[in-house]
């Protein structure tokens, strides 16, 4: 992919896990200069004989690109690679796929800025199989300038989304997509066990698990809505009917000898729901109890 | 819609909450003779206005037609109503789309053959207002050949799919996709608490989400056959990684104020499977903590 100006831009890759190694890779398909560098030089092998070059130093990596990308296990780990470099940062731009707290994440942000850089934040939607396809998509936030500078470099790796200029953006958005995430591996999982338990394949369920996940999709906006607001006409459904069907799903979980924890708790926000008098209200009012620090007692 | 024989089945609903009504409406307006019965007459008005036949009792409603669909709170009030009636099931199909467990779904089948009838046990995949539309599915379990008869008339509700001949599978898959539906549900107001904790919009969320949602629909297959072969590889994400995010998204939701229980739960199964073995599977091993009853003490 070209950028602004026309040219492949040179681009550094920091640490190389499964996902940094696959958004090295996929900078070299697309033709950029591509230098990496990972605490543990093994794990550059392969991508040096696909044409990288491998830094001897953090401070080399940072140095040989203007866009530098990291993607470590933790932001104290980017404070720890880049913090002895300190003013070498001068007119880089970091992009930080490392996922962290929307807190630690302005936090860096802010200190990058110090040191003479600029931060886009950004967190990965994808498995690393899926890095530099349109199956992909990497949520950034910060600069929009930046963004739009580097948004055909960032493209390669995945559909590139700015979400706004605070930079805590990308992490929260992480957050939010990750909890619906293992809200559907979790139904899918704990729907194979139930059907497993009478000795229907989990390849069976899959079609009409797909079927069901669609129908559900397809109310989401309107639940947005509803939640945009703060009104919430249970039409459709109620959670009072919710509920009975909640109750139904435990006592048959119990029955068939599966695990019931997760369905008890969707039943204990349901009742909270009730008891704060949204029994005629639609799903969409369950928001109210996801606010809530602490369980009702 | 016409059945084998080429002419428009009488049907007759008993039970006219909102599912049932939806239910007689769509037989009406497909031009079927629809009788219906509900406890309470009043909730027939409307359909007795637009050609519904209202039966003086029960008795009468299952005799009026050879389809007999019943959708009512639960198995307790199928049985309150049916019982009474005694040998008049003679030659009756009684389709029940009354929700309740795969044993009583098999006993109450069982006491429909007693009485000379045969039962159709079937789950709504729908809410109301889609009856009668393709987006509204319905899972039928029991005799095909009855199925077969019945699937033209059975199809306008709603796509009509056999799942077997064993009366407790429709409710089963309901149970399963009950929890995948709560999952995304509860996932989805989770992520919109969180977003909204940093004055994101829900609407803006929802594209997001539905972005999230398709891609992590794709997965499914592949865990299916995971599931099935009882071997797990994790070739594109392990539990290990899965687990540090949950921590992540743990730590932020308490730095937010948001409730954390739904991911301390999902972190607890994954802790439980890493303690299994299970840190370097794929998500797909977490079924083994959904087969067990009881939490790890």
């Amino acid at each position: 992919m070209h950028d602004n100006d026309g040219t492949r831009t040179p681009v550094t890759v920091i640490g190389l896990g499964l996902m940094g190694r696959a958004i090295a890779a996929t900078a070299l398909r697309d033709g950029h200069p591509t230098t990496v560098w990972n605490r543990t030089a093994e794990k550059a092998t392969e991508l040096v004989a696909r044409g990288a070059r491998l830094a001897e130093t953090a401070g080399d990596a940072v140095a040989a690109s203007p866009l530098v990308i990291v993607c470590v296990t933790d932001y104290d780990a980017v404070r720890e690679i880049l913090e002895p470099l300190g003013g070498s940062m001068d007119g880089r731009v970091l992009v930080n796929l490392t996922s962290g707290t929307s807190e630690v994440a302005r936090e860096t942000a802010g200190w990058v800025a110090r040191q003479g850089g600029v931060c886009l934040d950004g967190a990965i939607m994808a498995s690393p199989p899926a890095i530099g396809t349109a199956d992909a998509a990497i949520l950034y936030s910060g600069p929009r300038p930046i963004f739009d500078q580097y948004e055909a470099t960032l493209g390669s790796v995945g559909a590139a989304i700015h979400l706004g200029e605070d930079h805590g953006l990308s992490s929260l958005h992480e957050v939010a997509v990750l909890g619906l995430m293992w809200g559907i591996l979790n139904g899918f999982v704990q729907g194979a066990a139930v059907l497993g338990a009478a000795g229907v394949k989990a390849a069976a369920f899959a079609p009409l698990a797909i079927r069901g996940i669609e129908t559900v999709t397809g109310w989401l906006p309107g639940y947005a809505r509803q939640i945009d607001d703060g009104a919430y006409p249970g039409d459709d459904s109620t959670i009072d009917i919710h509920l009975a069907a909640m109750a139904h799903v435990v006592h048959e979980s119990e029955a068939l000898g599966v695990n019931v924890e997760l369905s008890r708790l969707t039943k204990t926000l349901a009742d909270r729901a009730v008891a704060d008098g949204h029994g005629g209200s639609s799903y969409a009012a369950m928001i109210e109890q996801f606010r809530k620090v602490t369980a009702r007692t």
